[in-house]
């Protein structure tokens, strides 16, 4: 029997679990039906006539995290603001529908009082703190990798500060839209070092990005080499520069939470600085972090 | 009477001009002829079969500068390295054909010993160099804005040494493909000072790219004035970080070579920074420079 429908509903695909009493995945699932795929108004609909038989859970209650709290999709769930703590999120739940609720985004001030924002990133990082009772206590430097990368700093359990990287989105655009354009995977690990150390304090971006064209016309590296290389350059100039503008520094140690290979690729980046980490799953934390959320006593 | 055939040759377009005995231009034609359009072997012919004859210059002498000298071109025309002087440019001139020369494109040790690499950049320096003689002497920064900014430093009448930086690519790659794209010009000119603004230092450009969006989503920045907003990030970040990667600072002055609407930005992004600078227009520059070149004498 399902207990539970959690899902991640973002821009591009929505994820769903179906959990038993116990938190425990029964089935999963993969939609094509981020918001940004969607008419205006057909999230619910969509929800109740393919989500739900899909996973057997037509009665089952509901907790959604993602873009589908965004004006893009089913109903707006209004940013909570920082600091935040795992109560404020479920304080700021909206309820869509008979037992279904959509988990609130976050806001920052952002380093430089522009803002910054995040949908679904929260429910991460709150499932991973809530794994571990030591995780509520202290400091943290917490890293999403991704498209748009997380970096957040906890402490003693509240979200209090957080920026966002575009590192994932600026190397997809420039492999498949630019002078370094390549569809060779990030396979050549010499290469990736290679641009970690390019990269140096990742200040002056976008003349060290020119480095990965130089290096093959001007030093004779082999072009196949050259989205490794970019990897490097981008997220070694990610860890490098970004924890500054939260008032942090890598080497003070930073929790990655994120898909293996991604995670794997930036804790190399930090082990070149000297700057120790730990991976955890972010499919796990999202779970966990729905879990807590539809559990929380208010 | 054409007494010189003189051009351009890119990536993308070839720009003729046919000059008079003293070099002013009699006539000025665009060619969709860039060597990226080219099969391989075939600009010879095309250029004999439709430049020559529409610029009414058969048999006048040529000279060629750009991306015709790569090995995407007609003939490769082997790097010359910094430091490099007008003569060592007009010594390493490539003849193709009789009576048609090849300028060479310019290699510098890279401010990471990668290497970067020019081609039709020095030319212009070079034309600019030779518009007057105070310009010969003395230490000098030139930017050359645009798709790939150069950045230039010259002691003496001499290119010591430069660095790329991707400005304008990044700039367009990202208007159109990511999520900051936008199809409105860089008009608004109170975003464009705030992109500046947000630039800061030029650290962490994945992040401060990321404060285009959130300002929009986060704070109701209006959407019309990204592409603004970003052209004044990504030149404010070029102008504050670039040069330090030549061990040199832009307070103490720059010389903008290129088309007057680009120069005015980042005269613009400079005076935020209180940097003076000079501008000068890159076309003109590109005909003295070929011209000095064709006149050399070894």
């Amino acid at each position: 029997m399902v207990a539970l429908l959690a899902c991640d509903w973002g821009t591009t695909n929505l994820r769903a679990w179906a959990l038993d009493p116990d938190g425990a995945v029964l089935a999963r699932r993969d939609f094509p039906l981020g918001v940004a795929r969607l008419e205006p108004g057909e999230a619910a609909r969509r929800f109740v006539e393919e989500v739900r038989p899909a996973l057997g859970a037509e009665d089952a209650p509901v907790i959604l995290c993602g873009m589908v709290g965004s004006n893009l999709g089913w109903t707006l769930a209004p940013y909570v603001d920082c600091p935040a703590s795992l109560g404020d999120l479920a304080a700021g739940l909206v309820t869509v529908a008979a037992g279904v609720r959509i988990v609130p985004g976050v806001r920052s001030a952002g380093f430089n009082g522009r803002g910054d924002v995040m949908r679904g990133e929260e429910t991460q990082l709150f499932g991973w703190l809530a794994g571990d009772a030591s995780r509520a206590t202290g400091r943290k430097l917490v890293c999403q990798p991704g498209t748009h990368a997380k970096w957040m700093r906890v402490d003693d359990g509240r979200l209090t500060d957080f920026v966002t990287a575009m590192t994932g989105e600026l190397f997809a655009v420039l492999s498949a839209h630019s002078v370094l354009r390549s569809d060779a995977a990030v396979t050549d690990m010499a290469a990736f070092d290679e641009g970690v150390a390019a990269a140096g304090d990742g200040g002056a971006l976008a003349a060290r990005l020119f480095t990965a064209r130089a290096r093959v016309v001007g030093k004779g590296a082999p072009a196949e080499s050259t989205a490794s290389y970019l990897s490097g350059l981008l997220i070694g100039a990610d860890v490098a520069a970004t924890p500054g503008l939260l008032a942090a520094d890598a080497a003070e140690g930073v929790v990655l939470l994120g898909d293996a290979p991604l995670c794997g690729l930036y804790a190399r980046a930090l082990g070149a600085h000297g700057a120790p980490c730990e991976r955890f799953d972010g499919e796990a934390a999202a779970i966990a972090g729905l879990v807590a959320l539809h559990s929380w006593e208010t």
